[in-house]
């Protein structure tokens, strides 16, 4: 096996054969590829793609590079859920109890925070006492006993990919939807559920900022699960208003409290409360063999009758997290400066835009640009008003909760808010469900 | 300046700016810039391709990269000649004691051969005590008294493009155009003349196998010299045929030799003399500022009245090599094993394949697979039989010089000959000149 004879092949649009795919991922996983061969194949399939069976090679491969979770004692009743990311998504810690609360076993590894998208493992830190660190015994004993976990991803798993993605990052060749796609859907492989419920957002504050291309990322994952053997769904979402009311870490905690205990009901939550129950009805279709519409109307049950946040006292429990904090959220670390961010134009509200909200998160410490940035988990904002809503001049937009002097983050606050003089057109939320 | 920036201009398919090409230049001279990135920016530019001001500008940063030439001195008597290299190409010390003989300076830097395309230096160096290592005042010293020295490329010279060459060379992007039009014309700037003709070979004996491939690479040379300040003529001529009769090292030296004394007039030798007064006459009108009529008349001249073949005898003495070889060719060294390859057909030769009699030549030692492998000087072919001319069964098709056994050597050079029951068609020899 050659590799410039492979990327010579990619390079005139040919398919890769499955042995030169495995002897790519091998040499990644081994590190006997030069970084420029790797580089120049990676900007080969950026321009001539991969075709179905080449992408679920690659991810297969990736998926088995390194250790992987053995979920075969819990049969299909386990279910793994993945967002490609947003600004103010929080879905993870609803989403988890509710399906705990159902009956699904839910294992999960999640990510760090990275530019102006969160990472829930920073979110559930916010609670003092709670571990994402546990070892992969401790994890499935707690799955075991409580259908629930949430861990920090392994460093030990996909060792392929974070090599392919660490050289992506840095030679302009992130953009490629069959290396997107088989870099989560390796993660998600290897960490073992039968059944995957992928939650794909698109607009300026998610990565795809764009809706054909996200269509596109959704299809190629879910096909990629059904030749790797799992049974996959994928929603696509809107993106282009936060998710929810609050961004930052603590904040996106008490948001999901407040879900979970039933007191977030009004139009500030509404969006948030359809996904999560639109997710965790899918993770129902798929691991316990129900009707959508049953899924659906289990899902609002366990929110309406407190099994779903009785499910979140345990998980935290079990996770070391002190869980006084459920009852009162005031115990949770909340930055010092609370600053209104005013209106200055009357009218409504025609967008919020969530890559600006975004970046005024990140500004004020709730987000990291590095991986190795320490972040502030009560900083963040806490929205006032929504799409459609009207405003007069003086109106508190949001509110920003910070420790330090945050006038740039302020600026990105104030300018997310859209004005118009009629009561704007409402997009869609969910767009499409691909299964 | 950020090269991932970069990288992602030229991938959407925009030109990058002067100032990014003199940076990433900069980055490939200094090492400031990792491989992986220069192998991404390559992959990128063979699918968006690079225009004519890009091309030229990294041309001209690579030729700045490091020592240059200085042949002001000489002011526009000055001519050099490239070819992009081919099987049984000797034209270098043909054209080279005719340009100098009609009054034109020659100060020539050659490569060392690789693959089944030869070098001039090697060749040279069959020449019991020729020096092709000579310091440029050496150089400029026999260029001012003689008007022509030779010497083997500096390693002081391009670094940027040496760089980016051997990377290319193992990451699947030498085929690009602009880089491989840019590399060869950063050389030739560098080496300083205000007057270059480029000899392009098209064929399967040549790195470019297709003529409109060709045209484009002599174009994009041409324009690079012309952006350059530098008058550039190529002549595309064809190498689907060895030229002239001999491959090899000596056995080349021994053409251009008789070529210059006037006893190689027959058909065998009638391409390859065409072309050399081509190329000479091209380097005249350009060095001369005569017809391109006069300059033919001229070249065709100094090879009647001997005048070539004298400058060719000043010149071998003024590098250090034995001149009586010039007289004796009998003095230079061949390979003892000396073998007819008999034709087992009867009919028209209707092609001898150039590519087979370059891998039959390789074989039998006359050229390295890498650049450190040693040669043998007195190896190679020299054929009998030329496209058109009528073979009868156990004719010698041509005879193998080899110093060890060499079977396959003589199977690759068997099969270069092809046969029709009728008159072949008469390709053209040279295609086009541009100007």
């Amino acid at each position: 096996m050659n590799m410039v004879e492979m990327i010579e092949k990619k390079k005139r649009g040919q398919a890769l054969a499955d042995e030169e795919i495995a002897f790519f991922v091998d040499g990644l996983t081994q590190g006997t590829i030069p970084d420029y061969q790797i580089s120049a194949l990676a900007m080969a399939i950026f321009f001539r793609s991969m075709n179905e069976r080449e992408t679920a090679m690659l991810t297969r491969c990736m998926a088995k590079s390194g250790d992987m979770l053995d979920l075969s004692c819990f049969g299909n009743r386990c279910a793994d859920k993945h967002s490609t990311g947003g600004v103010g998504d929080k879905t993870t810690m609803i989403v988890g109890p509710m399906a705990a609360a159902m009956g699904i076993k839910v294992a999960k590894m999640s990510g760090r925070g990275l530019g102006f998208t969160g990472g829930t493992a920073d979110k559930l830190e916010s609670i003092p006492g709670f571990c994402t660190n546990l070892e992969q015994n401790e994890m499935m004993e707690i799955v075991s006993q409580i259908g629930l976990s949430v861990v920090s991803q392994s460093g030990k798993m996909t060792p392929a990919d974070k090599k392919l993605y660490a050289l992506r990052d840095v030679t302009g060749t992130v953009d490629s939807i069959p290396l997107i796609a088989s870099s989560i859907m390796s993660k998600k492989i290897a960490a073992g559920a039968p059944n995957i419920v992928l939650d794909v957002k698109v607009g300026n504050g998610a990565f795809m900022k764009d809706y054909a291309e996200g269509k596109k990322l959704a299809e190629a994952m879910v096909e990629i699960g059904r030749q790797c053997g799992r049974r996959t769904i994928a929603i696509i979402s809107d993106m282009n208003q936060p998710l929810g009311r609050n961004v930052g870490n603590t904040l996106e905690v008490i948001e999901a409290i407040d879900i979970l205990k039933g007191t977030a009901k009004d139009g500030m939550h509404a969006s948030l409360r359809e996904l999560c129950i639109e997710l965790a009805a899918h993770m129902a279709v798929a691991a316990l063999d129900i009707s959508i519409d049953t899924a659906r109307l289990q899902a609002n049950m366990v929110l309406e009758n407190g099994s779903a946040f009785s499910k979140m006292q345990e998980w935290i429990q079990a996770q070391g997290g002190d869980i006084r904090c459920l009852s009162d959220t005031s115990l949770l670390p909340i930055s010092s400066i609370k600053t209104d961010i005013l209106s200055s134009n009357t009218g409504f509200i025609s967008a919020v835009n969530a890559e600006n909200i975004g970046h005024a998160a990140l500004l004020v410490g709730a987000g990291r640009l590095e991986l190795t940035d320490k972040i502030d988990h009560g900083a963040g904002i806490v929205l006032n008003v929504k799409p459609g809503d009207y405003v007069k001049k003086g109106d508190c937009l949001c509110t920003v909760y910070s420790n330090k002097c945050a006038d740039d983050a302020f600026q990105w606050a104030e300018k997310a808010f859209e004005f118009s003089e009629t009561v704007p057109f409402k997009l869609p939320f969910i767009y499409e469900t691909i299964a």
